[in-house]
């Protein structure tokens, strides 16, 4: 088997660092197991051949033989079809882990990270503008709170859909979100204290430091 | 083959009527001509039952013989998967399609949705909080409108992934957001135009009006 090739920019500012989506991908193929290389992109200068593989100009994207996949929720998914350590082969845990994937996805991050752009941004909490986003990501951990209080993961053993729960979970959690959801909170800190987390992002870190 | 079982609510206010998630599922089972009938649960009590169909307590969710699927990302995944109409079988096409659905819910709607909270929250154009957001809409437009004036579909052939993006940039234009993005705005009417988009959308709209 050929390695998998994940594409990710050469450098990037401070701030985003361990937050970066190749991370999610990292994490994915050390779960796995799964043999894999990483290459760089200017993140200064995103010319055609990036727009090419990744149409929003962003990371990372991965190869696999004559296939390139963007989006990480794409890439998720198709490394869940290629171990069963991220995806269980079962039509009902496949399908449970697939809804869970999006969920993490469509539902919770479609919340959570424009709400961490305003936070980036430092728009105070008073604003009144504020008030729909933090209401929106309010509704989704509410509802994730008893969900979580009572799984370890989202679709049975562990999958890729905790893979892109967890990590939308850590920005949150960044900006102090999860203090009235504990339940979220402690599934992130499950998921994070996974030695395959670990390595991913020591790894996303050193690639980014190294080009300082 | 049985018919797909589409839950949605029994009634919802006018603003949101047309716009309910359900439509992706009627347009994508009109257009592979699958067979489905359509179930209701109350709008105004989301009872444990409905928790645990959808965990959100939104709508829709999918019954297809003993799987229940929420998301409706995962929902037209699982949909693509069941008819060439909706997704090409070879796995090139295949990739391209999930890599785009990915693309149309997490990169363009995950910008658009929020951007859409704050306009039907009325807030005012020049405030200053609505930047971030604004600019990351015009990021995924900016990227969009070269993508869409080079082809008609997103991954070939029409399928899921322009049934999400398609509806994703429809809520868009209703807030006249699309005005300096002629090509999306094109691509948006050319996938409306399509008889089973008008059939979903009837339908969804008969089915409220009938619970008024």
């Amino acid at each position: 088997m050929a390695d998998f090739v994940v594409t990710t920019f050469d450098w990037v500012p401070k701030t985003p660092r361990g937050l970066v989506r190749d991370l999610r991908v990292r994490w994915a193929l050390e779960e796995a197991g799964l043999p894999y290389r990483v290459e760089s992109v200017p993140f200064g200068d995103r010319k055609a051949g990036h727009l090419a593989h990744q149409p929003f100009g962003q990371v990372p994207w991965l190869v696999d033989g004559n296939i390139s996949i963007f989006e990480t929720g794409a890439i998720l998914l198709h490394l869940g079809e290629r171990s069963a350590a991220l995806m269980p082969a079962d039509p009902r845990g496949r399908s449970d882990t697939i809804a869970w994937l999006f969920a993490a996805l469509n539902s919770v991050e479609m919340a959570s990270l424009p709400w961490a752009l305003l936070m980036f941004a430092n728009v105070p909490a008073d604003t009144p503008s504020r008030k729909p986003l933090d209401d929106f990501l309010k509704l989704r951990l509410q509802r994730m709170e008893p969900v979580l209080s009572q799984r370890d993961w989202l679709a049975g053993p562990f999958s890729v859909a905790d893979i892109a729960m967890a990590d939308v979970l850590r920005l949150v959690d960044r900006f102090d979100g999860l203090a009235d959801h504990p339940a979220c909170r402690t599934y992130m800190t499950r998921a994070t204290a996974r030695p395959a987390f670990a390595k991913a992002h020591a790894d996303q870190m050193a690639h980014f430091a190294a080009a300082d």
